[in-house]
This record gives structure tokens, sequence and C-alpha cells, in this order.
């Protein structure tokens, strides 16, 4: 069995410092706890609501972050997925990283930008990254990618085991429901696909706008369980799985998730010869 | 506004009179009320636990059920979306019918088959029909198909307002949660897509075999207006829909549940160009 954490953090617009460190407390946290892999929320260095895209250009401090993760992951062991603002050159992005001892095994820029993150963020051109550590194959991806379900089919297809996603959910659209569209797709996927999902959201509202607080572990079958958080309070969400049992792709005696699927029909082009 | 409703109707292996006088009821009650649109389950006439291929080839009289619909929907002016066995030469088909009271506007054959329906049926090769009725753009598609994402797209991006899904959903390994994950697919196809979804199950024991009886309305955003009717009895679930809202794909100011997509990066074949 592997523990997986996702951290449900407050962060605040600009204190990189306190982001940093609350993030650090976090992993440190659900490392004494037995946590194998942590997940962090999006842009969980520099905060989510800018005012503008010259404000996320300023703050954005990629490399002072992703030093942190890479000694916590070396103090600790455990394996880190988390969001952070990059600037490359006058390139904006909306990126994860993915750190285990070793170092950085994965840079993932979002490619599905929500709202005004498209005046700010430019979208990555490649696809989820999946990588193979200690605890199993991972992959990275950022919130509203996850409402994509052909991303979590790359992802699955791809050999992930379990999908990180760092995200930001912003609640004032939520609506009255027992619970929230955005964990319902992500149960979908996780089913659909056969992966299990481990998704980090923040709280601590932000010039205005509050988030869901949907941190969250599921299950290859789409079970949550673990959380969702709720929202305005920080809090661990612990599981304990079997992440590598997400390779079974059979459904019962008869059905299997990948060759059920018709790509034919789908309008898909035919994969490449082995 | 559209009354819509999913019909959960207890069935019997091989009763085709009963199951069928079932159905009748089912729709005329449901005109009573109001409804617009009647869905039925699937293999609404015959069962659907067959002891094997050449039991459902003596069982199947596509015919006879098909006229009792067209008669239905005359008499009471209802669009009328149900399950049926097809016997076509030696092949058969899990079908299903959209008739109006104008006659039968789409006969589809189930594509993705479950479990034992492999040793049955013959898949279908054509994608879900999608009809301009009078109450609005009617997708029909019959059970595992719904878990299937891109079957769902292809129905919204055929124009689809709603979904009309007759479905048989065993209960024999649903697990300990809070909503079937079959619910949970549909309700994130719904909101994913953007498209309204009315499932009709079944209920009434066969050769010991349970239903989950999740009968339901979902709509355009994902969420279940009516349902899950639960299991063992029988039942209407009524629900009151803007169906052409579902033709407004935008997401918020600056997002759009189709123009999001990023195609290309998903292994899809270009559209062709209009």
């Amino acid at each position: 069995m592997t523990t997986v954490v996702a951290a449900q953090v407050s962060l605040s617009i600009g204190d990189l410092d306190g982001n940093r460190a609350a993030c650090l407390d976090a992993i440190a946290a659900a490392a004494d706890g037995g946590a194998q892999l942590v997940v962090l929320p999006e842009l969980s260095d520099t905060g989510y609501v800018f005012a503008d895209r010259a404000e996320a250009a300023a703050l954005a401090d990629f490399d002072t972050t992703q030093q942190g993760w890479i000694e916590a992951a070396r103090a600790t062991g455990v394996v880190v997925v988390g969001g952070l603002c990059e600037l490359d050159g006058e390139t904006l992005y909306n990126s994860a990283l993915l750190v285990d001892a070793t170092g950085v095994r994965a840079h993932y820029r979002k490619v599905h930008l929500w709202d005004r993150e498209q005046e700010i963020f430019t979208p990555g051109g490649d696809g989820p990254p999946v990588v193979d550590t200690s605890i199993g194959r991972i992959a990275v991806m950022v919130c509203y990618d996850l409402e994509f379900p052909e991303w979590v089919r790359l992802a699955a297809t791809a050999g992930a085991d379990v999908i990180a996603a760092p995200v930001n959910w912003p609640s004032p659209d939520q609506r009255d429901r027992e619970r929230p569209i955005e964990v319902i797709k992500a149960q979908a996927g996780a089913a659909t696909y056969g992966v299990n999902i481990v998704v980090a959201d923040r709280c601590g509202t932000e010039r205005g706008c509050g988030w869901i607080g949907g941190s969250t572990v599921i299950d290859r079958a789409g079970s949550v369980v673990a959380g969702p958080a709720g929202a305005d309070h920080e809090g661990l969400m612990v599981a304990d799985l079997e992440l590598t049992d997400a390779r079974d792709k059979r459904l019962g005696a008869s059905n299997h998730l990948f060759s059920d699927r018709r790509p034919e029909l789908y309008g898909e082009l035919a994969p490449p010869p082995p």
C-alpha cells in the first residue's frame, strides 16, 4: 500500500514566503504521518487571483519554490507534486513539478486555461507527463485539465497508476448541489480509465474569491476514499491505495476499459503500429 | 420548459406481453402528468438475463413492440425512447427506438456491449443518432455506451439537447458508495459536454440479477434534478428542463466546452472543412 496525501493549504496572493512555508509544513506533517506522495495546490507559491499579467510576472520565482521542494523531498523521501508560477523569458506558464529525492522528475505546463488565466498565461503544448517513481507511475496535470476526459485518458494509456492534480477550484459559480461537479468529473475520469486521482485544492479567500476546498483522494473505481476536504479550512486528506492495481484495466469477466473503446468511431487517429 | 420522464419499470425475462403493458402504462401515466419525453429501459420488451443467444432470438419481437410505441406516441403526443430486442435475419441487436406521433424517427443499435451481451448481440457500427423533434434535439444511446465520454461528446457535438438513455444497470458489482458510479459518469458526461441526460433503468430481480434502479434526470450542468429512483421499485422520475439551453456551450465569461478542447493533442482526426 502507498500512503497518498492531498494537502489543502491556505494561500495568500503575493505572500511567497508564507505560501511556501505553508506548503513545506504540509509536506513535513504528511511525511510524519507516513505519506509517500504529497500533492500541493495549483500556483501554491504566488497565489491565484492576480490583478494582471504584470503582477504575475513580478511575483513568479520558480527556482526558489522548486529548490524548497527538492530539499523537502530529500529530507523526507516523499514524492512531491505541486503547482507554481513560471516566468520563462517573457512567457508565463501555470506550471507543476514532480519532485522526488533524486530531484525534478517532471515539469508540466497547464494546457487548458481557465477564465482570466488566458490573459496571463501561455498554454503548454505537451500532454500530461507520466513518471516512473519508487512508488508507482505518477501523472501530472493542473486543475481545468482534469475536466477533459481525453487528458485523463492520455495519462492512463501512458501507464499512470495515479494522477496528481494541483488545483484551485473557485467557488463563486458553485450551485447548491451535494458534491461539486469538479469532484464528480474527477470520479468519472478515475473510473472511466481505471486510474487513481489525488486532487489538492486550496483555501483562503483571495481578493473576494473563495474556493470549493475540494481536496480529494479518488480510487481507480471512482470512489472518494478521502475528502472532499470542504471549504475554508486546511487539512491533509490521507488514503492508502494499492496504486499499481490500476494497471489491471479489466472490468468484470468480459470487459476492459481500454479495449472496449471504439476509437475508429470516435474520430481518433489510429495509434502507431507497435 | 419541457417535461421529461425517466420511467423505471419492473421487467421479467420472457414476459413480452407483461413487459410491454408495464411500459405502455408508464407512458400513459407520464403523459397524464404532462410528460413530453418518456424514456423506457433497455431491452424493455424481452427482459435482459437471457440463458443464451437462442433464447434471445426466440423472444425477439421488434415489430410488435415498435407498433405499440407508435400507437402510444400518437395517442399521447409524447416522444418515446426505449430499448428493445432486435433480430434482423440471423443477427441480434440490443436496439433502441425514438418514436413520436409521426412514427419511428431513429433506430439505434448499441455499440458498446456489456459482459455476456457479447455472446448474444452484434455491436452496432453507427454513432448515436440525433433527431430534431418538436421538443428539441434528442440523442439515443444504450446503457454501457453512456460510460464512454466520447459517445456523449459525439451526441453533443451533433447538436443534441438531451440524451435519452435506456439502461439496465446490474447491481451485483456495486460497492458501498453514496451514489452509483454509473450515475456519476452520466453527471460528468452531461457537465463536460453541456447536454441534458435522461436515464431509464429497470427493476425486478431476474434470474438472480438485481438492478441499481438508477433512473435519473441530469441537467446540462451535471446536476441530478430527479432520481436516482433507487432499487426495487417502479417510478416516474419527472423534471422540467429548458432543453434548448444546452445549445449554449459557454462556461462563464471566458470558457467554452467545445472550443476549449485541444483535439490535436488528443489524437483526434481534424474535422472535415465546413
